[in-house]
């Protein structure tokens, strides 16, 4: 990870913030961590007790900690796996608002809604506009994005951010990639 | 809870707060609410599950949501039962750093320290001290406060809100009380 962090702050004069899988995840050689929680898992390591075993080292690097609860939505994928998530029903407004409301109130920066990774469909749009009517903090989506259509419908419901990563792995910067892109830099206009 | 909340509201002129046993102490005749994650708890529901399904009420009834990290420390007595925590042994000073930095780094706002209502002896002066040199949040004490000689060690600590209620349940405004109002205002003067 400090390589990577070497690597990529070589590159660009913006900051570089980690995602972290955990603690292993922490170098000084990046500017900031997502200190994340995973608001729906049943394992408590990844809803809180992990951060207290690393809250000191993270202000021994010196990292910028950027408060976020992470939500999974259904289908989840490997993450509401390996995370032990209860995930929350695809039509269950109620439940992703009030999860991200907790999260607003408990003093969080940023709430991630997260369908998992090459979900085969992306957050439904209709709940990332609930949640965004009801926070006031920005909001990540991710999970499933895989055409400008996908991402057009996730910017105009509200997304303030959107995370892709299977559709690149798999194609490299194609056309896919280029009209989710293209979609952002509309939505940055408008 | 309406009904105390009006009464204390009727008879002074600083905010009423609540410190809620669960979703059923919330009123909207209180000013604000403790939105507060039992950090070490077992029990998912106090740690971030109530607060998800009742964010939206909180909101609804336009209490300002102060959110605080909560932490039983040993013994924890019946608030460390019923929490179903694992409570911080008195001597593992680096444990509760840990969890009460994790609460100011997940954007909580104060950090409460909670050896539990009765308890024989309060949270050691010790622990106090190596937690307010860890964290930039205020630190709010309470449990075993019996005397101004208690008061007075956590204040020097660095204690900066101190809560009793034992001993005016069980001796009233006596002189025990008297000589911690008397500690709590020789602080402020310092």
């Amino acid at each position: 990870m400090g390589e990577a962090a070497r690597a990529i702050k070589a590159a660009v004069t913006i900051p570089a913030i980690i995602f972290p899988e955990g603690p292993g995840s922490l170098t000084p050689d990046a500017d900031a961590v997502l200190f994340m929680s995973l608001l729906n898992s049943r394992n408590l390591d990844l809803v809180i007790r992990t951060h207290a075993r690393s809250a000191t080292t993270v202000q021994r690097m010196a990292l910028e900690a950027i408060p976020m609860g992470y939500l999974v939505i259904a289908p989840g994928m490997r993450v509401g796996e390996v995370g032990a998530v209860d995930p929350v029903p695809r039509d269950d407004l109620s439940g992703a608002i009030g999860y991200a409301l907790a999260a607003e109130l408990l003093g969080m920066r940023f709430v991630y809604l997260e369908a998992g990774s090459g979900a085969p469909e992306p957050v439904p749009a209709e709940m990332v506009r609930a949640v965004r009517g009801a926070i006031h903090i920005p909001l990540i989506v991710g999970g499933g994005i895989r055409s400008g259509a996908d991402a057009g419908a996730l910017l105009r419901a509200g997304a303030d951010i959107l995370v892709t990563g299977t559709i690149t792995e798999e194609e490299g910067l194609s056309t896919s990639f280029d009209s989710i892109l293209e979609e952002v830099k509309r939505a940055r206009r408008s």
